[in-house]
């Protein structure tokens, strides 16, 4: 932290596709400076009119006393970028620094079409994914016991320890028919796993989270209630982490994880993801 | 496309989080080239001892007549990337260029520090994707009418023509409130909107999908059905799209777009995702 109150920068990240990559990319590099960044995202940007809209914009929104901005983009055709770089920023060209390296090192020539990342969704995966994604909105809170053996995963954790972020995205990003299934009070009095779940006990996993957190985030929904207080949660935490150790199921904590970093971790120490 | 055979290319990617940043812009830019990858995932490499580890794995998976490796690597503190570029393999360090170019730029250091772009998670947003998820699990399918109010959008079209995945990448991508309705027969007969959706009009957004490829969806679903005969999907496309048209209603084609890219396209025409 500095002392001295830094200008906001803008920063511009435009692509010729979601500019999803770029936007993450830009978020993990920004991440690393202490200063406040304003983003203005511009996608689909795959026409000589278009870039030169962007590239007006920026000229135009640019005050005079302002440091430059700061542009990411990801074009693939080199005349869009050649317009972009009229402007006055920092350009930080995300992808062709690369494509040229790759020409290079595999003795071809880059297609310098746009789009094509996204082609493989034409295939068998996109009804994969589909069906992973029902699979997990069906089985989702334990809601059905109905074709559990067809889950790839079934996370196990108490109320609002981020199963159902966690099964979605599952399914969305690695194509994973993930099941959930809550660990409630009745569980925790007969201290073992629901009986539905032990014929599937290779497939558990579990998350846990710090009751701190759990009471924060219950007391959004639910404010002073049992449900929420510090207390219960505490209880049904540890008896949760109990039951978990006992049937010897992996289990990690939740908490000051994102959905991308919960996900990712079960799927490394699972390796369940391989098949995609 | 080329006559002679390629060898295939063993693709790493080494990541000190997720890998997800890591491999979407090595999927962008290996899109670009025709020849064979096979990729190979290393996230969450963290330490020396775990990049050591990756840094011998390249060296042993090495066959003599094999064209050296391509290394993709999001590792933010320099001691761990160098262990790495002890390993023989063209390197791609796909964020220390960019962190050096704005250092330079804004006249201070990188933190080098790991996880830091994932820690807004820990925010109010967390909450509010949850909730956005929740909701539009709940408002799958047309499942409820209850709450409509409160969608960001409410995703309208036939029986497949992708706005469940749709729905829920908009939730958690994007963080917004994606109810999805179906339209049927029914509506078709009457040649007008669902009632309940007359009061929502303007949060309306239409899939609508080649009907070669939706018969070719449903087949997997229901072959040979009424269903999913080219016939009747043509008829549903057809009176699908005339509703729309006539109820003033924005809508998209689906076919060949990867979810990623119909959620982003709705999110930049509408522009429902600035508040994100």
């Amino acid at each position: 932290m500095t002392d001295k109150k830094l200008p906001m920068r803008q920063v511009y990240i435009v692509s010729d596709g979601t500019g999803l990559t770029a936007e993450a990319l830009a978020r993990s590099v920004l991440s690393q400076f202490e200063i406040p960044f304003q983003k203005i995202r511009y996608p689909f940007i795959d026409t000589p009119e278009k870039i030169q809209e962007v590239t007006e914009h920026l000229r135009q929104n640019r005050s005079h006393d302002a440091p430059r901005p700061i542009v990411f983009s990801t074009l693939v055709k080199p005349e869009l970028l050649s317009i972009l770089h009229q402007a006055d920023a920092l350009h930080i060209d995300v992808i062709q620094p690369l494509i040229s390296k790759l020409a290079k090192e595999l003795g071809t020539q880059a297609k310098q079409e746009i789009g094509l990342s996204h082609q493989q969704a034409a295939s068998g995966e996109y009804e994969d994914r589909i069906d992973a994604i029902q699979f997990s909105i069906a089985h989702d809170d334990g809601q059905s016991h109905a074709n559990l053996e067809a889950a790839d995963i079934i996370l196990l954790g108490v109320s609002r320890s981020g199963k159902t972020p966690t099964s979605l995205y599952l399914a969305i990003q690695y194509g994973l028919k993930a099941a959930n299934y809550p660990l409630i009070p009745e569980d925790f009095e007969r201290g073992r796993l629901p009986s539905v779940l032990q014929p599937f006990k290779r497939k558990l996993f579990g998350l846990s989270i710090n009751p701190v957190r759990l009471s924060q985030i219950r007391s959004v929904r639910l404010p002073n209630s049992k449900y929420a207080s510090i207390d219960n949660c505490r209880y049904e935490i540890q008896e949760a982490e109990t039951i978990m150790e006992k049937e010897g199921i992996s289990w990690l904590s939740s908490t000051n994880k994102s959905v991308e970093e919960i996900a990712a971790t079960i799927v490394h120490q699972t390796g369940i993801g391989k098949r995609v």
